[in-house]
């Protein structure tokens, strides 16, 4: 066991030289990178222009082919994903979307001129509760669902869509955090009237910033592509209300990350085991599984702490890891559903018990490109010791620093 | 002259092998990419992770340099800058903005919950009319004035700023098309409230996608960069409430092309001068010059068809240079005020006058990197043989094919 004294927290050297930070952070080789950059140089065509180029063409045709939807029109970001699936889906009402989620989904609604109505979640795998969705539909007034699959892992697709069909209500999801996974033999993003994925460097797949959208309906389609800015025959200009291009160099990274995608999530899940057994052991941290999606991306570790078992509370532990140089993270803190303006249009707060007590003790660790199984050995290491010398961390930590 | 038999919509071989679009497309050479690009490859830092990269921040810096501003604030493009504008500076009313603009300008509004009221321009200049912006204001319940700069030049900046201040009204500019250009000593970029500049490929400054905030207003800098998501100590979570980053790729694209500026300014002065010294003597064809601005940019060539002294409508000579592969284009057709959902909010049409005459005349051709003095004196050759050949040409062309 490490001792006490190992800990930079209490005067010892960090363990990491230079900050590790939360986020999949993966890249495509050089060389492949220089080939396909080249070949945009020679054509001197860098972005669309009415007509999307080869290589967002040639994306989306892959991605539709990997996720196994017959539409995929690739964006600038999933905000606004979000928030042209959201519009062109004519819902400008009451939509429901869980507060334990990024809060650019619930942005992406009030941009859209929706108002949110905040679902509380499951405690033990922190997905929407359909019991939560269950009651404020039968509130009634409520125009849509925005489903959000969190942590690489899927939401109880199944029940949600037969709740939806049944108060026939429209349900689309935010599955920024869940490309590559599957619920039985179908890959997310078939799901609902659409589904949306992020692109952002911190995701599994890569264009640095980016998204796409993901749908069945050929209309649908037709919409999303005019909102992006396409010229769309017959269209209309009415409908081109976003501008929301990815670049030729965006597609050509997603495209060389598509490529590799395989080697990525063995390498996720190879280090999200090793987290798993690593901290296994440790009373009063709970890491948690992607249990609901037959096959999840791994691309976040989410661990849980329970401040009487552990000794120390999560925001104390963060401390202890910050001196180290790792950079865990309290994603959604505050939950949407406690931030102006949302807080003004939330639920009763003792509808979101769940959401509330996972916003006490949630926190991510750093996973993908920027570890690797021997580092995330020393991560461990620091939350072992913080746990063992709780006792003599405590008067040190009693200003909080995070 | 050219004989009728040489032009491609009477059967000749078309002049271009390939499509020649309108915009600009000026682009770095691979050698400086390839060294900032690898750089970005060994930081590993692709994109903003609540705090912008270090591409991003010197991007920045330079802009605030060049404009002379005290802040600027990249995004991911020109509509999400006046988004944020819009939202940031509090507008949530009637906002007076030209419908003789880019379509987005007008979204940008609607998508921050203002309702656009069309002003005017004026015949000469097609910049925003002042006597139209005064009537509109004399009319009452205006809450700010969103002006458009057009075609690399600038609208009569100290009148509006006066009429604005006259009466009480935030004013901020989309000069989306004006990067570079200057009003006296001055900079575009620095008038108003804020600025937007779009940095799309057709534009003189290109990141293939992206934009930028410019203010001297250090609160509202603030707020900029809180509502693209950074973390902004003390901001709060409430004022992010978009997601709108540039990645260090795009940066570094942005700062190359910065570097090169004043090269390409002058090329397109000589293209400029090409187009007006080759078209001043054709009857019927007036090419737009950018006389508000002390040093415009010349990124647009703007022409205007007079029919009758022509001999073919615009439309017709569109036909005419597509057969030759010239893809020239009739931008804000049809204007803003007459499509779906502005019709329904639009002024009586009469006050827009001077629009409507504007949008049946004017077209662009093609000014950049993607042509050359040589070329654009075969496109002018077309257009000079398209005139006098006008009535052969008028019964091919009864059929509209544009």
């Amino acid at each position: 066991m490490t001792g006490a004294r190992s800990l930079a927290i209490l005067g010892a050297t960090p363990r990491f030289e230079n900050p590790l930070q939360v986020g999949q952070f993966y890249w495509p080789r050089w060389e492949g990178y220089e080939t396909a950059v080249r070949d945009i140089f020679s054509r001197r065509f860098y972005t669309s222009q009415r007509f999307a180029g080869p290589l967002v063409v040639e994306f989306q045709r892959r991605l539709e082919e990997f996720l196994g939807v017959k539409h995929v029109v690739v964006v600038r970001n999933a905000t606004n994903a979000l928030m042209i699936a959201t519009h062109t889906l004519g819902l400008r009402g009451k939509v429901i979307v869980p507060s334990w989620t990024f809060i650019a989904t619930v942005q992406a609604l009030i941009w859209a001129k929706c108002q949110p109505v905040f679902c509380d979640i499951d405690l033990e795998t922190q997905q929407m509760s359909m019991p939560s969705v269950r009651r404020l539909l039968e509130g009634g007034g409520i125009d849509g669902i925005l489903g959000v699959h969190l942590w690489g892992n899927a939401l109880p697709v199944g029940e949600l869509d037969s709740l939806a069909e049944a108060y026939g209500v429209p349900v689309y999801y935010d599955a920024a955090q869940a490309f590559g996974c599957r619920v039985g033999e179908r890959a997310i993003g078939a799901f609902g009237r659409a589904e949306v994925f992020s692109f952002q460097a911190a995701n599994i797949l890569s264009t640095a910033e980016g998204g796409c959208l993901a749908t069945n309906d050929d209309a649908l389609a037709t919409k999303f592509l005019a909102m992006r800015g396409d010229h769309v025959p017959g269209g209309g200009v009415s409908l081109q209300s976003a501008t929301a291009r990815l670049s030729e160099i965006q597609a050509a990274i997603g495209l060389m990350i598509l490529d590799d995608f395989d080697r990525i999530q063995r390498n996720n899940e190879e280090q999200h085991r090793c987290y798993e057994s690593c901290l296994g052991s440790v009373p009063g941290i709970r890491v948690l599984t992607p249990s609901g999606a037959t096959i999840s991306n791994f691309q976040h570790l989410v661990a849980i702490v329970e401040p009487a078992k552990f000794g120390l509370t999560r925001d104390e532990l963060l401390s202890v890891l910050k001196a180290e140089n790792i950079v865990a993270e309290r994603q959604f803190h505050p939950s949407a559903h406690l931030v102006s303006p949302f807080s003004a249009i939330a639920l009763d707060p003792g509808q979101l018990c769940n959401t509330a007590r996972a916003a006490e003790g949630t926190f991510q660790l750093p996973l993908g490109a920027r570890v690797t199984v021997d580092r995330i050995e020393r991560i461990c290491d620091v939350i072992h010791a913080a746990h063992h010398h709780a006792g003599s961390l405590r008067p040190v930590l009693a200003a909080p620093a995070v």
